[in-house]
């Protein structure tokens, strides 16, 4: 069954064909939203179905799918919540293997309406065709041409996401393209009438494009499943998790929001520890574990060297870095005189942590030398740096970060003029970039924790 | 004592003349970096003492302090650390009030060289001369038009800070400044040889014009004057203190900073909990804290209402609040009318949390009337809402925000062009802002937490 599943989303996924059903000329719309998306892709062959229209922006409209001449893989619908019935009818008829709704207003709305759902699942199981949503905003396979409204982006890459939230999915694929991350798959599941998150996430398990996986969640279905599923895939890609409706109130609000089961905070919190899943808190802290996994090579151990420009920097960073279960390096004597030798003689600091005190401000060619002492030094697994934003800083650090194999967390502040940008260009040039001294260690103390998983799954089997 | 120390602090503070010590013409001379900034601020009159040069910027150099024929209140000191003998007895022998010395290489460096500190105060306090630092960046007061090197601003305002860490304070102070936030004055105080953290503490405490204060500590030296100064204080106004130096480690990395004991992490805690100060965690934690205070008003309850375009991120958002320690709010029957009356039909939620659906991003003159209605609901003592930035967002927000007495907290993603520049735009027409949802449920918590505190704190006398 799970073999024809995964046969049957991966035909979803790049589908051979497409039709946007609700298509529309009208400017702000849900199905000129769509229907930008896909052109702007390039998707081919591509039909639109618009009962009341016969041409949208000069292509033909199809009063029905099973009017559209041609096979159809996948179907988008933006139609009103009544038309449903029929339209998921027609695309059965029409032999359409996966159906992505967007249109919300069923089970999350009044649980009442879930009985039409299961209608819907009905109709479309008898013809062998699956329903993703309703509810939710579809799919995004740079490599299938597949899209969603805010357009991430037309690069394939490795990191694949599921949510449960298609503004939360929406928003980290776009964000994160921006910052150089590139997705393989990347899919939202709404209220999962028929496919499930954990469908989803079976696949982009088993998806040898995906090398790590991100996922929102509020609750899921099978949960002796996701747990079976959890262990053996965590195991090989990290899978970094956000559970929203951990809290009573929160799970009140996830069910009107998808309509999902939440279970309780501490089965929750069982599964990630016993997994090896990564727990996230919001939307910030999913972003910063993503740009972290996503950056940083796993390290051989917990020993950590802090580099800051400011005394309060250094202080307050290790404070952080032994807090999130850290261990503070020691540097070899070699490091430290041949850093010795290149900041000013006070106010500083060539130990660890090393303060290059705010002269740094002045003279960023600093941080070449000293960068390149401490990710050579054997008594140090992992280096956080906190730099001054600026264009020198980023050509320096690049090329030092890009050619060790040793995890370098940097932190930069957004406060400059300027710094957006270079935050952006480090993490475009493969830098794992952090706004604050702490959320890099938090990063660095992630990946050492999945690197000790992986050591322990390895190990016991 | 303690009045007289408030009256040369005060007077170290309000110079009625400056003059710098090492004024140089060279860019990106300490020295020069220095003058412009009094330079910048206007600060007159000022004079400049170097005796290798006649004329710098077309002002008169002075060979000594001794040869400027005015009186002299305040000395800011950037020459080598061999000079500072003679220095500090020359200013002495002037008559200067306050020496402000930025040189390092004392005590932080070789415990030895404590004696020399030493040697330094005995000097000044023969002839009543008070000093700041070594190691220090000094004084900035937009009022009495001092400043320091990253020149924050020229507005006086009301928020005091007392920093161990000049880098620290400089970049809180220049990026606050950036986001409209206005200093009384803010101090750095380095070695603290003669002057220390707890002195300008109690000043900012007694300080007519500090309404809040927020401090980067690494260790006190009077740790009893300090929590009895503590618990006046936080009483009065709030207290923001971010403790550097928690770990052992980070209590090592302290010592070499500026010498200090910090003490152990329960003994602050405890002192924390008991006075009603806010501790923070980081630099980014300090900054939010900081606005949080700045701009909101304190709240009459703990009860929140969540409002979000999208429903993942009112979920997450809804269990920051409630982890937190805030209460849902429970929604009027007519709020929940009104909201529904302007919300589109499905995908949404009028209840709390609110969830106005990714259709906000089209149509953001949605968040004016829900925003209207729900400061307008007695049954809601804060809101918490997660705005889409845009200038239009802003124009909606702001006179909303500044007409009720109700704590509002916005968060929006930096994530999008432009958004930085509305996020800079929100905070100067004075709304509290964050760049994630659960940090925003955090300064709310910690507001609540704090009326809370000055509640019983009145109570108990």
């Amino acid at each position: 069954m799970s073999r024809d599943l995964m046969a049957q989303i991966e035909e979803i996924v790049y589908p051979r064909s497409l039709a946007l059903i609700g298509a529309s000329n009208r400017e702000g719309a849900l199905g000129r939203l769509f229907l930008d998306c896909f052109l702007y892709t390039g998707f081919e062959p591509f039909y639109l179905v618009n009962p009341r229209q016969e041409n949208i922006l000069g292509r033909k409209a199809y009063r029905s799918i099973k009017d559209i001449p041609g096979e159809v893989d996948l179907a988008v619908v933006v139609t009103s919540a009544d038309t449903l019935p029929q339209v998921v009818s027609e695309c059965t008829q029409k032999g359409v293997k996966g159906v992505a709704i967007f249109t919300a207003g069923f089970g999350e709305t009044d649980p009442g309406l879930k009985k039409v759902e299961q209608q819907l699942v009905d109709i479309a199981h008898n013809g062998g065709t699956r329903l993703i949503g309703p509810n939710c905003i579809g799919i995004y396979c740079p490599e299938s041409k597949l899209s969603y409204p805010l357009m991430p982006g037309t690069e394939p890459g490795t990191v694949g996401a599921v949510s449960q939230s298609g503004s939360v999915v929406d928003m980290l694929t776009w964000q994160a393209t921006e910052m150089g991350v590139k997705f393989s798959k990347t899919i939202s599941c709404g209220n999962e009438c028929d496919l499930t998150a954990v469908d989803f996430f079976e696949y982009l398990g088993q998806d040898a494009k995906t090398e790590m996986i991100i996922a929102y969640l509020e609750g899921v279905k099978e949960g002796a499943r996701f747990y079976r599923l959890a262990r053996r895939i965590a195991a090989i890609k990290p899978v970094i998790v956000w559970k929203g409706g951990l809290t009573d109130t929160g799970a009140r609000a996830a069910s009107s929001h998808t309509g999902a089961l939440s279970g309780s905070r501490r089965t929750w919190e069982t599964l990630f520890r016993q997994t090896g899943i990564i727990q996230v808190h919001s939307y910030e802290d999913a972003f910063d574990a993503l740009l972290a996994f996503y950056h940083l090579p796993l390290p051989s151990g917990r020993r950590v060297v802090v580099v800051s420009g400011g005394g309060g920097s250094a202080v307050g960073t290790t404070d952080a870095v032994v807090e999130l279960g850290l261990e503070p390096a020691q540097l070899l004597p070699e490091t430290s005189s041949k850093i010795a030798q290149v900041i000013p003689p006070v106010g500083t600091s060539s130990g660890n942590p090393v303060d290059l005190s705010i002269a740094v401000l002045r003279q960023p060619q600093i941080f070449g030398p000293v960068l390149r002492a401490l990710v050579e030094d054997e008594n140090v697994d992992m280096v956080l740096l906190v730099g001054a934003p600026s264009p020198e800083f980023t050509d320096l650090v690049v090329p030092i970060v890009n050619g060790t194999r040793k995890p370098v967390a940097v932190s930069v502040s957004l406060a400059f003029e300027g710094s957006h940008q270079e935050y952006k260009r480090l993490s475009q040039a493969g830098v794992a970039v952090f706004t604050d001294p702490r959320r890099a260690a938090l990063a660095l103390s992630r990946i050492a924790d999945y690197a000790d998983f992986r050591t322990r799954a390895l190990r016991d089997g």
